[in-house]
């Protein structure tokens, strides 16, 4: 998964709090409509943090995300404030002077300055925030701090909405002789969920990271991982991961021409991997997880392209679901995708098994390649046929689950 | 649904052969597996007929589209052999020799010239032509030809794969005082249905019209209905349509300063569009027709970009399946589409309802709007808010059926 199994890079349990220096909670405040589910999260870093953040490059934007747009300009922040249920998306200005309250209110509690607190909201789109319920949460939430496996296991669940699991990931290796870790945890499950929203990730590092090159990693490690996911291709107005660097660890901070950054990188990128593939995993009605790998592309562009095509075409993903190996579809939606290929060299791997060599279908029995369909981890290699780059993207089947959670749901 | 409704354009019954001078034939030859099923198509037209042809832009194409593209070149042709049950996609050069084999049982069965004859596929990919079946359907195909109602519903009826019912329109007008005829046939269900494939219209007139002019007719009319559907934003390797223009109404052959010309275009136009409507009110597993209307863009590509999105997001789409004026959906989709707009003053009409004004929830009851949700016909009119262009896009509802239709089938 990850070219940086080296320094000793091993995984850790937990999620945000696995990194030293930090503290979490999550509460209950009843925005969610199920009694007593947890819907407010807060993390915190005990010292200044380095920031960086990636967000959504949807036109419509939930007011939390202009709003951490402006905290991210500074670099530094001390705590996340997240609550579930509500996007506070399509709320206009008062959608704004709520994101802006419920920074205010966190920073009351815990004595920072306001303009250190970032915000995030998920869930319904539209709706007006309940903000007594919202500040009610934000001090129980202050009120519950600490560093323990349940706090940590708690803020990963306050974070949630149609998800059936929390969500985290956590690693620790040797930067030029120190020990650090970095963690986290995401929530996600549709892109939209039942007019609920958003993926939303939260990553701490107790390593001394400087602003600029957290942000560097932060996209870097986003564009291979959260980036390369789609369970239905419906980008959210919410979408935001943010990252928090500590530095409790107290290695030296990390230089732009250090060879450990390659370090740092391959490290969260492999925590940013690990959460998008548990997204995948409990996409809406999802029963599997589909790789789909394009290589002899003319450019990166092209596979990604093709590859997206294939994790987005609701044929495609039928067919998954079906445990049916009907390489025409997938072929057919390399052949939309607008990518430059060569009809007569193009190959399908099915896993390991050659479904189409040359455009054409391949002798080896349906039987065999239904086999591998029924499998609940698959793997598409589509070869274009014309030049040598390559691109991954991840998707899951779909399913009636899928429908029945979206199309009953009624807002 | 046209602007041409002057001219006493007035609806016909039946299909291609509602033009005169035209005779088809529709008949079993054992290729798709259902017993007795119509699986071959015959189109003939008494005289030399001009030709106008656009196909799938797909990269990967059947045999019959590459050997069609070859026959437009001359921009004349007498007739068009179709079969349905196999799509004859992704078959090599066995492939392409099958379909020259195909126009060649028709030239040798009409003493025609093959160069002259026009070939269309729908079904399975990848799988080989059963040439026997084929040809024994030709022949039988040749002695049945006729012009009676009878033989313009077998050949509608010979076209289809998934769908459920045969589609044809016909409407007959005044071109400088004579009388002429434009009518058609098409099938389409998904873009790919159950492994079966395509979009494919038939299209006759008895108008003289030169081919040059009948090509920018043909095109311009699919632009505004073929290609502004879409069932699962899957497109095929195989979407054909194709128009013959015989010229037995008489009229003086159409010229391109004529002012008749818009008339001829309008008509075309106005059974075009009905094909398409009727192709998704057939849509896989299809219970409502969605109308998608884009206005306020700063471009036709911007308003186009964006009524796609929206008609493509399985979110919009599972929401319309289960009626409910999820709004939040429709806005989000048109703001990750990539077309500009002002969330401020984005607007949305479900039918003639406000659901959305100013980027912000109306106060329209939510049980009215879920009274027009309820429709089996919706219009979302949506105000991108930033210029004077606009686009729209016909869709259907994404549901359980359609699932079922996609994902239990197995190849």
């Amino acid at each position: 998964m990850s070219s940086a199994d080296n320094n000793g890079l091993r995984d850790l349990p937990g999620g945000v709090l696995a990194p030293r220096g930090f503290r979490a909670a999550g509460v209950s405040a009843g925005i969610k409509i199920a009694q007593g589910q947890l819907d407010v999260g807060l993390l915190v870093s005990d010292r200044p943090a380095s920031l960086a953040g990636v967000f959504t490059t949807n036109a419509v934007r939930a007011a939390s995300v202009e709003y951490d747009k402006q905290v991210l300009r500074r670099g530094a922040a001390r705590a996340i404030v997240v609550n579930s249920g509500n996007a506070n998306a399509c709320t206009g200005s008062q959608g704004h002077r709520d994101t802006v309250a419920m920074a205010a209110a966190v920073a009351a509690a815990l004595a920072l300055p306001s303009s250190e607190v970032l915000v995030a909201s998920t869930g319904i789109i539209g709706e007006s925030m309940p903000m007594d319920k919202v500040e009610t949460g934000i001090a129980k939430a202050s009120a519950s701090l600490g560093d323990t496996p349940e706090h940590d296991e708690h803020f990963a669940r306050a974070i949630l909405t149609t998800d059936t699991r929390i969500k985290r990931a956590a690693v620790e290796f040797e930067l030029a002789g120190t020990t650090v870790r970095i963690g986290g945890a995401a929530k996600g499950s549709g892109m939209i969920a039942p007019n609920m929203a958003t993926m939303l990730a939260f990553l701490t590092t107790d390593a001394a990271v400087p602003p600029k090159l957290l942000q560097t990693a932060l996209r870097r490690a986003a564009d291979v991982s959260f980036n390369r996911i789609t369970v239905d291709s419906h980008s959210s107005t919410n979408d935001t991961a943010l990252l928090l660097a500590g530095g409790a660890a107290g290695n030296r901070e990390l230089a732009a021409d250090s060879p450990d950054l390659a370090v740092f990188f391959g490290a969260l990128e492999r925590v940013c991997r690990s959460l998008a593939g548990q997204i995948i995993a409990d996409g809406e009605g999802a029963t599997r997880v589909v790789e789909v790998h394009v290589k002899g592309a003319a450019s990166k562009d092209d596979a990604l392209r093709a590859a997206r095509a294939i994790a987005d075409s609701p044929l495609v993903k039928t067919a998954v679901n079906g445990g049916d190996p009907n390489w025409g579809r997938i072929v057919s939606a390399a052949g939309y995708s607008g990518a430059r290929l060569d009809p007569a060299r193009m190959e399908l791997l099915i896993n390991a098994l050659p479904a189409c060599r040359k455009g054409q279908r391949t002798n080896t029995p349906k039987a065999k390649l239904a086999q591998e369909m029924a499998k609940t981890h698959l793997t598409f290699t589509v070869d274009l046929g014309v030049g040598d780059e390559c691109e991954t993207v991840w998707t899951c089947d779909l399913s009636r689950e899928y429908i029945a959670i979206n199309a009953d749901y009624h807002t």
